[in-house]
């Protein structure tokens, strides 16, 4: 079992190579590093370089939107598994305007065409696990299902793939690649996971992985423990009834590799929903003010979304494969908050704060 | 009242500043017959480029691709609405590899893309009207509504997009184009009417609109009238059982002017399903068959497509507005048979059988 990692050096790249003990290829341009060191955005410590870490594991320095390099890569190497994270990750920065909307959808998408090509050419066996997220869904006022669900509509049925409302062109980017894989599935009967993955959170104490706390590619649990642990008020987005699903950095891994072990049939693009709960963002908040006793503060909601709604997301498949979650308790947060204080020095505390807004 | 007219060259655009009696500029970079040329697919008959014709009005020989131009004539014109045309619009051509998928997807997208971004920013009121094709559906097992429908899942209820799942690259883009200017109205309160039309066929005697009968940019009546007046036998992909709608050019134009004359609300994207009737390719074949006592052959599918399917389209919305349809009866096939016999010797048979492949 060879497993090819697109995507290796970013928040749960980094972390997997670490943890498995599969037999790995691995690839990454550095793009997200220069795009973080364009924007003055710093994680909350460094993070080596690939080449600077005691790894087994080969890496291709490559860029996915060269279509030439990845499909040599993948004659080559021959990989049973490709787990295909390399993807501009940013709702604000997709939101910054013209330029970035089209770099996300050009990076994302075109990465995602050329990688369906070169399995389709070179290694069509080959099972392309894809990360999606959650929010490619939006909040619909029904439970989300997983991918597939049985449509009703005057009177006659069909099991058709649940219709995404994205709320961020990042979003709509990742809606693009899962269209596409679908397709890909469909036409020439590639196999295919698509993980729509609730927001990660957590760091360990190995500081391996990128933990980043800014307002454009940190997630909101990692801003709050950042903002508690300078002694500063929680910003909540608004009235902070807006409900998401997530999952802590190390449950994403173990994931990933339950998907590896259940690979789709030929043809099949089957679609899982990858978190382990759901909450409010106000919950999120009372449960850091609970760990730290800090204050929390409504902010001005910078994005367009809805701050009170019904969520309910079906999540049946990894538990199915034999997930155990690690499920957001107090205790994680404290967790959390001990690592943060560590690093406390190295705190920007302005990169917390948005910047972007999505209303022109 | 001034309308844009994106892509004023094409089979569709040509007729309708033909046609029309509004206030138009138009835009054109003359893309489609560079790709005629360059793959030796010549139409019926010569069109005359935009400046050989006699019109009033002002032409930007501009790419959508060209973010600054567009933007600027935007900025400067001020239309009240846009008709987007200007796309890659063969299936065949999309499906020849990867280099045409992405340069089909590239070319349509971002075109979109920037016109989202300079309506936003320049015209925000103006009422994009963008061409989108019922191939994007595919075949569902239920009827098709005109974009919206009532969701329901799981005893819950919401009125969501119908789910849509296309058959080749270009239809995918088109799926791309149709979430991207959604996404435009949710968030920027941009006004949309996407079109879902049927495929186009028909010409008239004054040959200004650019008739393709080539596998790859002409539509399958039009093909099957090309083979019957060279008394050949139409040639059938597979079963012919696959239901298509469809729609006479004129009636398109039509279409488009209602279409100008009913905006939607600020934010609505309002999806119309734009076709006159729906029938099975053997039903066409039937058709021709009886105005030209022709042959008919069934050759192998070059396409991955269901052969025997369900088939319903809801199509209010454009009768509501007034729209009175052609039909296609016998004397219209009859009518189309005249004035391509008037260009016999024109016809490139070879351009006729089908050099592509779906399968890989």
């Amino acid at each position: 079992m060879k497993v090819l990692i697109c995507g290796a050096d970013g928040y749960i790249g980094a972390e997997f190579i670490e943890q498995t003990k599969l037999d790995c290829v691995i690839l990454d341009n550095y793009y997200k590093r220069g795009l973080l060191d364009f924007h003055h955005i710093t994680p909350l410590y460094p993070v080596p370089y690939l080449q600077e870490r005691k790894l087994n594991f080969f890496h291709y320095p490559r860029d996915m939107g060269n279509y030439q390099a990845l499909s040599k890569l993948l004659k080559k190497e021959q990989p049973d598994a490709i787990i295909h994270l390399a993807e501009q990750p940013s709702a604000p920065f997709s939101m910054r305007g013209r330029a970035e909307a089209t770099e996300t959808i050009q990076n994302n998408l075109m990465g995602t065409l050329n990688l369906i090509y070169a399995v389709r050419d070179f290694c069509p066996k080959a099972h392309i696990i894809k990360l999606g997220t959650m929010g490619e869904y939006g909040c619909p006022n029904v439970p989300i299902p997983e991918g597939w669900f049985d449509c009703e509509y005057r009177g006659r049925k069909d099991r058709l793939l649940f219709p995404k409302t994205p709320h961020s062109m990042y979003h709509l980017s990742k809606v693009f690649d899962s269209d596409a894989l679908a397709f890909a599935c469909r036409m020439w009967g590639l196999r295919v996971t698509d993980l729509n993955q609730g927001f990660v959170y957590g760091l360990n104490t190995e500081n391996r992985s990128r933990f980043c706390y800014d307002a454009e590619f940190g997630t909101v649990l990692n801003r709050f423990v950042v903002q508690a642990v300078k002694g500063l008020p929680l910003t909540v987005y608004g009235e902070g009834g807006q409900t998401r699903g997530f999952i802590h950095v190390d449950d994403s891994i173990q994931c990933l590799h339950l998907a590896i072990e259940n690979p789709p049939d030929k043809g099949e693009f089957r679609v899982i929903n990858q978190l382990t709960e759901w909450a409010s963002i106000n919950y999120l908040a009372e449960l850091v003010q609970m760990a730290t006793d800090c204050q929390i503060e409504h902010i001005e909601n910078p994005r367009i979304e809805k701050e009170e709604h019904f969520y309910e997301v079906e999540h049946k498949t990894m538990l199915d494969y034999g997930f155990r979650p690690k499920y957001l308790h107090q205790n994680v947060v404290e967790e959390m908050v001990d690592i943060v204080k560590h690093y406390e020095d190295n705190i920007n505390i302005n990169l917390v704060y948005p910047t972007v807004r999505w209303a022109c």
